[in-house]
């Protein structure tokens, strides 16, 4: 069984003048975009802060505000469905702010000839989970477009959260833990298992999940939490990097500490697929200052909020802002943001 | 050339199992699939009032929240292009709530092989009307799906303002003037004459625009503004339906005092369609009383605000929430919900 294993992406081809799929893949290509064309039009402080959610004041209340839209094909998969992966992904990423989840809006783009009663089960994993997250879904809309127009189901929510603490990656440091949530891959292997008709011998589930209720109670036991991010497209790689370069700042990743199952490794090693770029829905990455570190690691498993947390890495003081990875064998490699599409519509 | 006419809607047949145009169509189908499967599983106060958007406390402020996703065929249509209608749709939702639209997040969703350029020139047109508005866009999301599994480009927008008055249907009362914000139906005709390459001796262009302006300065005048809505799917005669059912009231309209500009009127005559029924993105009606109708006019068109603002009805006392028009030749007739899909992805 090989011990190491070098990722391989496919390498896009076409030009810049053309939407491609890697696009939207989290990584490289979808930075480009950004900068090449968002980011130059809409200029301003909570934009180009890259936080998963904009920071806002209304009225001397400060907010988290974020949006997310979801194409998760196949729109039901182990573990989940596109309507509960809209919540909890909106919700993280208010979570990831240090923002209490109060408010959801969604926005549905239904396909004709899509069965109501597919809607019905994806728009009841919503109110599950809308409930299991303690969020309001206060407004929505809802537009249908021709037949082979869309693809059944895409859904947008917007959510709006109260910040209890502010966090970003400006807060990181030198020295600072880096902390695993728990066990990385599980959401991206299980799209792909149904996607490619793949059996595995324990079923490997979505790891789809509200993450408000561990980062509260950091935030309650009074760890100061410099930063979070959840390692959706791209995984933890792509967080890892798009942290370093807006902190300017290495950091070093020790992989045999990185958790993942031993389903979703061997999985991933039929596959090809490395679980540090694979995709999650339930799983983040935290920074604190080393002293802390150990502390966050107990609060995070006490009461089964989350499990097999992990110190995975620390910041370096380096001010070049690679991400470094000492591997299984332990040599040393940079591991880079991704640069294709590993997994396209994986959320 | 016929004074009086009647609307031929396509009659949906499919049955309640599938997803059928008409279901985005903002009217009596739209209605219904709201009131099956999606108010039973989100049950609370903001989504049961079926206001554009959702008023919401934060931390002692009283916010408006909304969201509108945006599909419009073709992308591109004279006055306008599906980038400016997101931006001005989702302000307006925010005016019609009385609140000061502030922050906008959008999410894209791209078909693979679209051409960078025409996404450029959409986001351009975004940040125009966004600066126009004055509302920050401050975050965003971009998803990307494979070519044929989407039409090129779907926008959501999300927003949220400041309430600066409060208003909704529940505020109509009996005697209410109904006032229209000015000439209807440019921007479905405008649409439609791209989709279906028709010429007009006199192009007609989208009225796409921002209406917080207008509705601020009414709020500045002192005018107590009962509630607004704007004239999007469905047009005039399905908010008006909406409001009669909301509030429980009928409400009597004269054709002859609805403003419709000539070319649009020529336009739905050979196209038998109805401008009561035909969307519009900058234009609304408005319930005040009688008292200050005038006045709410004469505010509305100065500095040219708003043009050929009009009073086009009032608020019966009966307790029959039915829409009656008063016909251009004199007769009486039950102005109702549209219950197929006129013009199907018109925003």
């Amino acid at each position: 069984m090989p011990t190491d294993f070098t990722l391989q992406c496919p390498v896009p081809t076409a030009s810049d003048d053309t939407i491609v799929l890697a696009h939207g893949g989290g990584g490289k290509m979808s930075q480009r975009l950004f900068e090449r064309v968002f980011l130059p039009a809409f200029q301003n402080e909570a934009l180009a802060a890259r936080h998963d959610g904009a920071l806002i004041r209304v009225g001397g209340q400060s907010l988290a505000f974020t949006t997310d839209s979801y194409v998760v094909h196949p729109l039901e998969f182990p573990g989940g469905n596109i309507g509960d992966l809209a919540v909890n992904g909106t919700v993280n990423d208010l979570a990831m702010c240090g923002a209490r989840p109060l408010y959801l809006t969604c926005g549905f783009i239904l396909e004709e000839g899509l069965p109501v009663a597919t809607l019905q089960r994806v728009v009841e994993s919503m109110r599950v989970a809308a409930e299991r997250a303690g969020v309001e879904m206060v407004s929505g809309d809802t537009k249908v477009v021709d037949r082979g127009k869309a693809d059944g189901i895409f859904i947008n929510t917007s959510g709006i959260g109260l910040v209890e603490r502010a966090m970003s990656p400006a807060l990181v440091e030198p020295g600072d833990a880096v902390i695993v949530s728990g066990e990385l891959g599980a959401h991206g292997i299980a799209i792909l298992s149904v996607r490619e008709g793949l059996q595995f011998e324990a079923p490997i589930v979505s790891d789809t999940a509200p993450l408000w209720e561990p980062v509260n109670a950091l935030i309650e036991a009074g760890i100061e939490v410099h930063c979070l991010r959840d390692l959706t497209r791209g995984g933890l790689a792509s967080a890892l990097n798009e942290i370093a370069q807006a902190r300017g700042l290495g950091i070093l990743v020790d992989e045999t500490a990185v958790p993942v199952a031993e389903p979703v490794r061997g999985a991933c090693e039929i596959l090809g697929l490395d679980p540090l770029y694979v995709a999650n829905e339930g799983r983040f990455v935290g920074f604190v200052s080393m002293e802390d570190a150990d502390r966050a690691v107990r609060i995070l498993e006490s009461a089964g909020k989350c499990r097999k947390v992990s110190i995975a890495g620390r910041v370096l003081a380096t001010a070049d802002p690679t991400v470094l990875l000492r591997s299984r064998i332990g040599g040393m490699r940079i591991l880079d943001m991704i640069s294709g599409e590993q997994l396209p519509r994986i959320c």
